[in-house]
């Protein structure tokens, strides 16, 4: 198949984009992409791949956009139920503890998806997941972390394959039993971290290849934050998930800053995620490592926060930078990468082409999948957007609609 | 027909909510409504109605939220041309006042919009209006005020009526020829004001009743601000305009407290729209009036700043307070009430039943509206949303997606 005539195609070539390199679109005016067998073959000018390929099933892409599927590198997108109540009681003046300590918060998710049949968990996932995809990510990290038991845990992880395995999104699954202290190990943070060392890992390590021989490693993620998990205690998820094997995400300096962000760097983590109250040093040594910085402007937006991650501190230090939505059930339901653009211009002050490259081929780094997705090059998976707009710089500047007008996904079209 | 199964059927039904009242949604559980000749006929309980009215063909609303369409009581939606490239240069540091010396701003889109051709104008509109309504608005304020001349203003009405004709969306035109100096009048606000009134208001007196027969005087809407028209200078609009006959709007207090709300009360305006900048004097006199307080929270969002309009004063002074997008293309391009509620709670801190009525019943209200849409009562038009969602308090909490699933406009069903 042949997708011409687009006003700009954005091939993000070249791979991940690091510092105030952030940004380059690399654009070809009224572009072309060849696709064969689920891949990209070749993107040049219209002209000259009309002429090359005469016999090729077209796709006219109009005079719009075509730019690569987002890449949506954190979510906790597999839950049961909602929020909404508690939403509208903080509206109402309630304080968050009053509404933890009448059993409201994360913990009220976990007792949701804890008590839900595997059925109702992946029916509301599905819904979600075809969301996000209808708003353009054809890719998405999708965390655990709202079992916080062993076979909760893995019941996620499970229904996350069999997800990933029906598509068209595809998955990037993580495991995160230490997304907080599980509501048996109340006041005792030690002992649950203990758990999570020396069984649920080490039962993970195990169970992973029997129920997903075809598929690498998922991530191990942390919450390392106050109330959550300390440093020492996220050093030593950290340590154990690596002698095992596992590739590694934090979530960092959300609210304090504990020195998670060093952490990552220390254990050559993935990516570390949040970064709001990360300090000027710890900024330094992320920048100066190959942890990619993971931004989560729906989070602070979700809570009406006047605090962002300090973006530009972060490339001109010369860091690797994404952003996420982290759709989740407390903070941001939101499954649209871009309103996260939209964020991002507006209170990350990125330009709309860096937040674009933030959220495709740096995004696509964030997951360690930049090899196959986030860039439209001769190899790369076919996974593209026909948005319904002629210039890229709509995203960001419009929002709270849908700019995507066909989704692409392994060169199969989804309208929407 | 007879819509039935509403988890929650959102009635708005006693007329327009002022002050603390401000938030009753009159919820029928297991609600239906019966339609007959695009109104609506009765409300009820679905078991009451579906055995009062066996032979109804049906729609089963599945256990989802429905309500009344939104009423979006505050759009600049017709113009041409885009400023996308402005959005750019002002990430990367330029500001507007340079923008502005290069041709920049407003007057950019002026220039765009004297210079297009009515059917690309009316196409690019139809487009906006479209996306309005799939994101759940089945009524919208629409304003010219990108022509500054006579005759491209009038061009401009002539195309909403032309719009609103044919559908589905219901538009109620204002005229806005003050809503900036003309660039023929630069330097010379005063002689643009005294034109505005001395010609482009008898003129439009004069077309208004030949070109629209069948319809009520479009509203006048003056821009009272800093750069714009001062206070006497809005005064002397608002004067011309009354004696004419039209209802009266204005923006008042965007930047500066230039008295425009004030204004708006000595004149019996219909709304007082923005009101960031509004002294607690100056709302305390609008809420003790019928003028209908509108808040815009797109527009602090679009230019990412910090300050609201201060809709709990509003409320507390016992106003009448409606919300609306803005939709413009320099300061907002949204064309989703869902996010305008989706700002409303989290940065004017209402409830989502708050936000709802304010987008409903109240805004319909801020458009002379109350008696026909904004509610589901018998006799009100059958204009009707069915959201994807059981609880209508996702609205709000959930952001950044289109949370309706079918919009039903004088009974007649548009699936999204």
């Amino acid at each position: 198949m042949l997708i011409h005539s687009a006003s700009q195609l954005l091939t993000l070539a070249g791979g991940p984009q690091r510092g105030p390199d952030l940004g380059r679109l690399e654009i070809i005016p009224d572009g072309a992409a060849l696709i064969r067998d689920e891949k990209i073959l070749v993107v040049g000018p219209s002209r000259e791949l009309l002429a090359a390929y005469p016999d090729e099933p077209l796709l006219d892409a109009g005079g719009k956009v075509v730019m690569p599927g987002f890449v949506d590198p954190h979510t906790h997108a597999i839950f049961a139920g909602d929020r909404s109540a508690e939403f509208e009681q903080r509206l109402q003046g309630k304080t968050y503890l009053e509404i933890l300590a009448e059993g409201g918060g994360i913990l009220s998710t976990v007792r949701a998806t804890r008590t839900a049949s595997l059925e109702k968990i992946v029916n509301e996932t599905r819904s979600r997941l075809w969301s996000m995809f209808s708003y353009g990510t054809t890719t998405a990290e999708v965390k655990t972390g709202y079992g916080l038991r062993t076979a909760t845990e893995l019941r996620m992880l499970q229904a996350l394959l069999a997800l990933d395995k029906e598509g068209p999104l595809e998955i990037a699954p993580t495991f995160m039993g230490a997304h907080a202290i599980a509501p048996e190990y109340r006041g005792r943070p030690q002992e649950y971290t203990d758990f999570v060392c020396s069984t649920m890992l080490p039962v993970l390590r195990q169970w992973w290849p029997h129920n997903a021989p075809y598929h690498e490693m998922p991530f191990v993620d942390v919450f390392c934050e106050t109330g959550a998990f300390s440093l020492d205690q996220s050093r030593s998820i950290f340590s154990a998930a690596k002698d095992m094997g596992f590739p590694l995400k934090i979530h960092a300096d959300e609210f304090d800053n504990l020195g998670g962000a060093r952490l990552a760097v220390e254990f050559g983590a993935v990516s570390a995620d949040h970064l709001v109250k990360t300090s000027p040093g710890d900024i330094s040594i992320l920048a100066n490592s190959d942890t990619v910085a993971v931004a989560l402007p729906c989070t602070p937006f979700g809570l009406a926060e006047a605090h962002y991650t300090p973006a530009q501190a972060i490339l001109q230090a010369g860091g690797l930078l994404a952003i996420a939505t982290d759709l989740n059930p407390g903070t941001a339901w939101c499954e649209s990468m871009q309103f996260a653009l939209a964020l991002a211009c507006r209170y990350m002050r990125l330009t709309p082409a860096q937040a674009i490259a933030a959220a495709t081929i740096n995004s696509a780094a964030a997951i360690q999948r930049a090899d196959r997705v986030g860039s439209l090059e001769p190899g790369k998976q076919a996974d593209l957007l026909i948005l319904s707009v002629p210039d890229y710089r709509h995203l960001g500047y419009r929002f709270g609609i849908n700019l995507v007008q066909t989704v692409i996904k392994r060169g199969r079209i989804y309208p929407n």
